[in-house]
């Protein structure tokens, strides 16, 4: 990286982090030159490129100015979902969404996919080829239904740092979490049960309940703490609910992280009611601070929590390995396992279970926490920026998705149309609501590296939302 | 191979040809030395194999004879299910089945497990290795949720073999054939239907059943030509009935291929009766006879066959690859597909497509056609051989497992337990029933390379079973 780009990286991160906020004096250019030991010209080009990128404002004599209008959106509201169990929709949304991931051309801010370019997954590579390249074929044989040993021993070692204790033979593999939650749904319902849920919650989740013939009842969800515990409690109260699905630790899509003392809660109210949990824990070691966070699974004390997990976003997706530590259901759910699949793919089980035995697990999640986090500021920065006023967002405490809301009138369906022809997609927000509202809301994703393609992307969906709201409202014109 | 081995070999496959039947003289030390150039003594070496062995007798002064107590075993009797729906059984049963698998010190004849170690397989492996090095780590990411293009255009190529014309965009890339047969399942039937079955039948697709809170009703098959098409019918008209299922081709367990004739008559029932055929045929691509039979599908006028097949059994069952044709039923079987597992593993995929591509798979098929036919009609020798009187076998026209039926009043849940002690497996015959039954049946692998090991076993086998005999009845003694 030149000289000049490095100075405006360091400034443009101070800004980034309010050292100087909207319409302060930033440091003069002879400051800057003689506190970096650089050029005046370097400096000067540095502020350019801050000028370009609108962090900074030329003022004839006066120097360089955070732009005054530099707002930064208030968190999303709390959901108002429907409060009565209803059946699910959305399927054919949801589909639309998938079909977008096929196209390489298309800028998908709407996708869950991880960054798997990092140089950090090599290893894993390696132990694919090293593994293929073996004799004994152990890797074309069945295996274990409950998944290879070796990576159930790395699966329960790492779920120490969760605080769970776990064995080996408490844990199932599975094809990624999606047959995770699918076998768990299965092994504790059946047809007609009424499961609760988070609002906004994950789509494929909702579509699983779907599949099985069961109704959601979208609890109301704190953007910052997560499921509001005393709304699920009358819920509970008034309905009879078979099952409580949320995803605890960094959220998807509204990445909060539920405070400790809310888990327990939660725990408690579902002994209370003898209630299993299905947890969701596939974006908890991505959490941005490290330790990572406690799984409700570490606050069982009676073996009530279905913990599902996955290395598809800490990972890879495309290795399909999942797990599942289903406590006391743990019969029903490996015979949900059988029937929907048979054992899981051994080679991939084998690569990942060395990649995590030697080491690169640990250092991969490293960089990668590193990276969502900071990729995660500089999002939020571009729709600060680039997004129309009365924009909310997420501030995410862990994985690689923003949740935008905008003006309730707004509709995301007409937005993805118009994004289409520049090849933009965004994830629409009611595939995260089983009754479809969440209209106005979407899912950005910020796992890859940032590049200037992508900060055009996001100025172009903040464009079409704009031209879209001027649209609706004529007359308020 | 020593000389004397060579022709030991030799003559005993003349032997198992019928050549030389039971009592007749075989050919003098003399006439052999002159006709194969070698040694009398290395024809003598090679008849003392053969007494070893039980194939030849010597009488003094005449020579040697086959014995004259070799004995044939006929044909499976046709099995009298219950003429009427049933809840399945034997999941337990199953999961002993699936135990024993772990074991690598059991020789397994009960297990499904084709034969991995044959040469013609390395090119799969250099596939997977060279794909894991590939640098635009293609195979981490999501892929298409019905599966990597190229594979499905190859599955399309393969299924011409088979009498049907598929395009890539009817074709659904499962988890096994397993997956495929559960997705087939929930997207044609709700709790309570009922699905006809043929009897005996694959013990994965009951637990299927199971699962999905169906009922089966078991139609008498015959071991030759299958279902029997009139007692279909007659509990077509009886029962409300919501879906077929069966494998035409290279039947598990009785390893039967369905006449073309009956086929079509089983199209046109369906037709009749408006109901989905849900085929599966994992086995159709090991008939022992080239070309391969053809597919019920390729019979199907109105898509209503979902065709489920894999490549668990031709290739490999760890690496999970599986499809589905499902025909009319294509948006239910995706909707099922993304909640069961969402989207299957990229790199096994590429490499199957790359294995198919370059021709390996059609010779890898070519070598393992040859030799489970001959492995075939040795374990079929074995049985005559070692198992009592009274044996009953199935004469597979494909695959590698045999049904054997011993007398009613046999259990082979107790065998199982007295082999244990032995490390011998086999799979009990009343997994194989939804309600039970076939407790005196067992199904046998011979996949393997027949070794002197796997021969000592099946010896092992028919003892324990006499033995048992015996016990059962000390009266009649």
């Amino acid at each position: 990286m030149t000289l000049y780009l490095k100075l405006a990286e360091f400034i443009s991160s101070r800004i980034e982090q309010g050292l100087y906020g909207p319409g302060e004096r930033l440091p003069s250019v002879r400051t800057l030159s003689c506190e970096h030991g650089v050029s005046l010209t370097t400096v000067q080009q540095a502020y350019r490129v801050l000028e370009c990128s609108g962090l900074a404002i030329p003022r004839p004599k006066s120097g360089y100015f955070v732009p005054a209008d530099r707002r930064v959106a208030p968190l999303p509201q709390m959901g108002r979902p429907i409060l009565r169990p209803v059946e699910i929709s959305q399927w054919d949304m949801v589909q639309e969404l998938m079909r977008f991931d096929q196209s390489v051309a298309t800028i998908q801010l709407g996708c869950g996919m991880p960054d798997v370019t990092a140089p950090t997954l090599k290893p894993l590579m390696t132990a694919m080829a090293r593994i293929s390249r073996r004799i004994d074929s152990s890797s074309l044989h069945y295996n274990h239904l409950q998944g290879v040993l070796a990576l159930r021993e790395q699966i329960a070692r790492l779920a120490i740092d969760s605080g769970c204790l776990l064995t080996p033979t408490e844990i199932i593999v599975t094809n990624g979490c999606q047959e995770a939650l699918s076998t768990a749904i299965r092994a504790v319902c059946v047809p007609g049960d009424i499961v609760a849920i988070a609002s906004p919650s994950y789509h494929g989740m909702m579509q699983i309940l779907k599949a099985a013939d069961l109704k959601a009842l979208e609890i109301p969800t704190d953007p910052v703490t997560g499921i509001n515990i005393e709304a699920l409690e009358m819920a509970l109260e008034q309905w009879p609910i078979k099952a409580i699905q949320l995803t605890a630790n960094c959220n998807n899509p509204l990445g909060y992280i539920m405070p400790d003392e809310r888990k327990r809660k939660l725990i408690r109210l579902a002994q209370r009611f003898d209630l299993p949990i299905i947890e969701d824990d596939i974006y908890g070691d991505l959490s941005h601070r490290y330790p990572r966070p406690l799984s409700l699974k570490s606050f069982d004390e009676d073996n009530r929590v279905l913990l599902c997990s996955s290395f598809s976003k800490t990972v890879a997706p495309g290795l399909r390995v999942g797990w599942i530590a289903p406590g006391r259901y743990l019969p029903q759910v490996l015979h949900m396992k059988y029937i929907g699949s048979g054992t899981t793919a051994t080679q991939p089980q084998l690569a990942i279970a060395e990649f995590i035995a030697k080491g690169h697990y640990l250092l991969h999640l490293r960089r990668m926490r590193k990276q969502y986090k900071r990729n995660c500021d500089l999002m939020i920065e571009w729709i600060n920026r680039y997004f129309p006023t009365g924009t909310r967002v997420s501030q995410p405490q862990g994985g690689f998705a923003l949740w935008v809301e905008l003006p309730e009138e707004f509709d995301t369906y007409t937005l993805n149309r118009l994004l289409e022809a520049h090849d933009v997609q965004v994830a629409n927000g009611n595939i995260f609501s089983a009754a479809g509202k969440y209209r106005h809301c979407l899912r950005l994703n910020f796992a890859n590296p940032p590049t200037r393609k992508i900060e055009m992307a996001v100025l172009r969906v903040g464009q079409t939302i704009s031209q879209l709201m001027q649209l609706d409202s004529p007359a308020e014109r």
